[in-house]
């Protein structure tokens, strides 16, 4: 749009504009980045990345721009605001937000970052695979160097790692967090070691096998249909790391891994990121070409992949519908099988060393382990060639296990290698976010789980979409919370709810 | 990159930063359509179609910009010419070029012209399949409205139609074209007629049956690989509408469609594919970053797809060293098939409605075809609503067949929805540049046939890198044709080809 048509335009006119635009930029990016997480090949990435840093500023300097800055001014007046809809008003706050965040980044130190970290994933991705932590650490290195200077730039909260925090999840702060994950722990610990006395193991022998590749496939398709993913408003690929990306709101793909030799990890994986990917399809289109079109935080996003990864995926209802057709898909590998028994098998609790293949109780200290390192990185200076032994003695003392190499120690996370530090925190609030949910869903409907135990997935999807997914990011994350629920985010729900479950299942 | 920063940068560095842009613009564009074509969900669509358009713009405008200009004018001083490098001679030449032509374009209109060229191409999908011109022809009309508009404003040279030649073949006119297609003419009807009279009609029966999927897939594979194909910067995809696009050297993508009852589709398809591909990995690494680093014109970019699909993958050689694997892919399907039979009855000539399904001799005829409705269109206003009728006549009178519907007549190719105009003479132009090339080649290499007929296909890719590929657009091609064989392009070399390999096959 040239300047002289622009010059006609109100400011509210020419704010749409430019955030249209930005959104624009947003979308072709989260093309780009898809398609090098789905096969681009090897030989164009460094070019791909200069390409990708230079799209990257290109939005960043519409983001930070001083007609930006003019029109923020403007449309944040009393006069202008008491005329705003509640979608623009919402789009002026956040965008403040983000502007007075990136004016404070030089457009320079920027693009260096995004290429940086573009390139640095495909080095962890080559570390990772050869055991090679000091192949990837001159990146790390590099990365946390910037953010250090991201958060000079931004002004430390409280503590520096606070700064980082706020960005995932708006608010939250590590004397929170410490409180949370405090309760969590008090609850959650000596929940595991009775289930380690436990003489009650649940039977997993059946889930050992070679399981067809295409069988899994179908089978996760069948599922995704009935959770109501919308296979034309998406895709399903494989990838290394599963992920999930909502494009637009048309357009929002997920990936999943198939592992010949476990039936759960593609079939899990792929209802964690069909989670995500509800939330990202169901938007209200009103939001589309604006940046509100997307989850309100990585918490409340979190909450939507593993509520239905696990508080549904893992349910016994689930099975008791799915194991048939699951059986079907797998002709004599599950004879004999009861819905108990698989429901069991799948939630069978034991300290291990990744995290994506860890239980739903042990999640939590994957999650606390990798929160202390961050605070350790960024509060009191840990150096990142200390990572491993820090990361080993941490598995060791939370989990009582010690990885035998890198690769499934610290090198296992592709978010470092990205810059995503303070992400980590958001899938134990998306469990507790995703627990206290649950808690009203089910006195709000009152036959959810007898539907779930009948493959019908589609009321609580429209409930979640109702509370939820509609909202992207026009109400902020505890607004969420304290409309569905009347309060604010607690760790007792969860607590609760894997104390019941687990009780059950180990007869505790 | 900041004004500051530019200010102590010489024109020339000013210049090939802002082309590097151009470039990457160009990359990301070009994942966007790559992804568009194999298999985006449909309802991103539509705003995805916005998303590119913007992005075009943005693109255009770095290339149509006052900077530009100036930056332009000084590099075309006597002065700072006679410093320029060779590559940044012609980089400087390509650009005022372009600059010349796109400054003469409205920035809206370029927009408008981006989005519905974008939109159409899935309006168009959705006519073939759906034998529905009506439905297609309101953005026919306006993609043709506005290439008017586009000549208008760029200047008619000679006709209005040699405006678009021109884009796709530098320095191409009717009248030259009138010529070279008059040759091919009176050279190639009287064969085809000789042809159809011909009692020899070679058995092609074995083609007959289903071919499994994955078998062809790895088939094409082999050859590809064989043809020196670099899987590490390019891969091999399945698409509706089989293409090749190069994002960067180092990552030249391809696909192909494979047809169950067809075994000979996705492979021809696939090498000739695989000869565009060839091209664009081939190209000189010191053009990366600048947009010579492409084919350097439609016709020598057909010139490689033609000569490998059809003078090298249709030769006799070829299918010596070639069937035994073939056959050993398809076990029981082609037992007792020699290769000379095989060879007769990949060749056979048949006139028939498809034309990229066309034998190598009657193909011409489609493009003669495509040319003159062109004209029609461009030069004596054929209004586009009469285009079935046209076409289905000219189909009659050229090879004496009529289309059933419009999906197998006028809605046959993908070209004009995206507002190509001018780029089917490229076929041809293709076939005669590849015949007078290949006769070249083989006095040069002068094992060629037998190294064919081994499977050593690399010599001939050497040889073609050499003369062709490295050069991308720093060369003109009546420069590449020239420096080849001496002589500008000539139709002799092809029918000579043509009337040599069908008298022998047709024992005429």
């Amino acid at each position: 749009m040239s300047t002289a048509d622009t010059a006609t335009l109100s400011p509210l006119q020419r704010f749409r504009e430019r955030i249209n635009q930005i959104k624009q930029y947003e979308e072709i990016l989260g093309v780009v980045y898809w398609d090098m997480r789905t096969g681009a090949p090897r030989k164009g990435i460094e070019l791909r990345s200069e390409a990708v840093g230079a799209l990257s500023s290109e939005s960043f300097k519409l983001s930070t721009s001083d007609e930006m800055g003019e029109l923020l001014a403007k449309l944040n007046e009393p006069e202008l605001q008491a005329e705003l809809s509640e979608i623009d008003r919402r789009l002026v706050a956040e965008t403040s937000k983000e502007y007075e965040r990136n004016r404070k980044i030089p457009p320079e130190l920027y693009r260096e970052y995004v290429v940086l970290t573009s390139q640095a994933e495909s080095a962890w991705e080559e570390a990772k695979e050869n055991n090679d932590f000091a192949g990837f650490v001159p990146y790390l290195e590099k990365i946390i160097a910037i953010n250090r200077q991201f958060i000079e730039l931004w002004g430390v909260k409280t503590t520096p790692y606070d700064t980082l925090l706020d960005m995932y999840e708006p608010g939250l702060t590590t004397v929170e967090l410490d409180r949370l994950f405090g309760e969590l722990r008090a609850r959650l610990v000596p929940l595991a070691e009775q289930i380690a006395n436990s003489s009650n193991k649940p039977n997993t022998s059946f889930l050992e096998g070679t399981f067809d590749k295409e069988a899994q496939k179908k089978f996760s398709k069948l599922i995704l249909k009935d959770m109501g993913y919308d296979f034309e408003a998406g895709r399903l690929d494989e990838s290394v790391h599963p992920f999930a990306t909502g494009l637009s709101i048309g357009d929002v793909r997920i990936t999943t891994r198939y592992l010949p030799d476990d039936i759960t990890s593609a079939l899990f994986g792929t209802i964690h990121e069909g989670g995500h990917a509800l939330y990202e399809q169901n938007i209200n289109p009103e939001l589309a070409r604006t940046t509100l079109s997307t989850g309100t935080s990585m918490g409340i996003h979190e909450s939507q992949s593993r509520l239905w990864e696990n508080i549904v995926g893992r349910s016994l209802g689930f099975w008791t519908r799915y194991l048939p057709d699951l059986k079907e898909h797998f002709p004599g590998q599950l004879d004999g099988v009861t819905a108990e028994e698989f429901y069991r098998g799948i939630n069978v609790v034991q300290p291990s060393l990744i995290r994506i293949e860890a239980d739903e109780l042990t999640y939590n200290l994957h999650i606390m382990i990798r929160y202390e390192i961050e605070k350790m990185l960024f509060n009191e200076n840990l150096n990142p060639r200390d990572l491993p032994e820090v990361w080993n003695k941490k598995y060791s003392e939370a989990l009582g296990i010690t990885p035998d190499n890198d690769s499934e120690g610290v090198l296992q996370d592709v978010h470092w290698s990205g810059g995503a530090f303070g992400y980590f925190p958001s899938y134990s609030l998306g469990n507790m976010y995703g627990a206290q949910m649950m808690d009203v869903a089910r006195r709000k409907l009152p036959h959810l789980d007898d539907q779930i135990a009948a493959g019908q997935l589609l009321p609580l999807k429209e409930w979640l979409t109702e509370q939820v997914y509609q909202y992207g990011k026009l109400l902020q994350p505890a607004e969420i919370i304290e409309r569905i629920s009347g309060k604010p985010l607690q760790s007792s729900y969860l607590c609760d709810y894997l104390e019941n479950k687990y009780r059950e299942i180990y007869r505790l």
